[in-house]
């Protein structure tokens, strides 16, 4: 006898059952800066394990993620997470967050950790979970850095793949 | 031909193939306060993007899970991981956090991870993983805060609901 | 009819479609220490709840990953996470991080979480995806102390089951 959950799962990498593009918009407080403007800020400083590229720097951020790289588009969701840079000998991160959808499109929540290797044209987070529109969800999102200015701005595209939709 | 793993999964969301209902108790120290009652604390302090609603705040916990609303209840789990605000213009949270149990009941964990969307009654995390009597669980968990006193204590109900049981 | 996400899932926990046995070493910078050698370093101090056994402080690492004990061994992998100790009566942690492996034998991550009940001889975190070689994967990660000096030096073996190969 067969189940309902693993009918609805991909028969191969190629063909997930669900896909987004969506673009990711993080606006780093820095001292001085336009509070108004801003989506993060650091938890934590940069440790003495370096400076250069800022390991141990936390940042915590609600960033507006829409369908276009316009950062002035109206959000379909809200990134909820975190990020931290993690290399001593180069600009790396780690990072996970929680896509909060609440448009007419979709309601709930995508969950998704990983490594983000800043100085890969592409890499793959997971999506470990879902809710609501995603219940049950699994996946992989590509991110590639489509925009950046130091660490002050970055733009994000976020490939979305699901492999197991309930 | 058929398998072992898929054949212990939920036929649909209204049916999960195990159901736990738990209280969350979480006592912050603030400075002053009995070391001896506190579960947790701050290991950052909030952010310039917002001291009303504690943007920033990340706060490490090792909290007491009962069976019942009863903080001097004996625990049957031990929840252990961190929240943190990250929100501008109102309370919002995101957290992870393990599920430790250690009982005659259950032996074994269970990983939780989501956005803690305070401002709504119900709100789903994703339970991403278990260990021990929890082998490989998959599930959600639909949390309600059912008491609150500012950031200093609050109380959610925790409804977890496992699709996913090996 | 049958998927084909779900041929390739474990038969029974005895029996793990993949496993690695890895070793992980964490050499925690401390105010005077040798730059060089440190692979990791607190993003916050400890707490007032605890300093004894560091309730709340929290360090970020990329630390070598090696197939033996020897710190020196070429690394098959890097573990980029955090931890953060969480307990106020005894030495006790939370972790997450990703595998990140690039070598000739394996390319892609492993995304891992979980409480380090460290006073247990061996603890089970969740795999909770993968990426590249570990597509879609989900299993268990059992990590035993090997070694350690206090809080600034650990080595932890893992043995890496998946029961969940795409």
């Amino acid at each position: 006898q067969h189940t309902w959950a693993a009918e609805k799962f991909a028969m191969k990498p190629s063909d997930p059952c669900k896909r987004l593009v969506l673009f990711y918009h993080d606006i780093l407080y820095q001292e001085g800066d336009d509070l108004a403007n801003a989506t993060s800020a650091s938890a934590t400083n940069h440790t003495k394990l370096g400076g250069d590229f800022q390991f141990g720097r936390l940042v915590i951020f609600d960033d507006p993620v829409t369908l276009d790289r316009n950062l002035h588009s109206t959000p379909v969701a809200h990134a909820q997470g975190f990020y931290f840079y993690d290399k001593k000998t180069d600009f790396n991160a780690w990072m996970t967050y929680t896509l909060v959808f609440n448009s007419t499109h979709y309601k709930g929540t995508l969950n998704i950790m990983g490594a983000d290797l800043m100085g890969v044209k592409t890499r793959d987070l997971s999506v470990v979970g879902g809710t609501g529109d995603f219940f049950m969800a699994r996946g992989i999102a590509t991110i590639m850095t489509d925009a950046v200015e130091g660490i002050k701005y970055f733009l994000l595209k976020m490939d979305i793949k699901l492999y197991e939709c309930y």
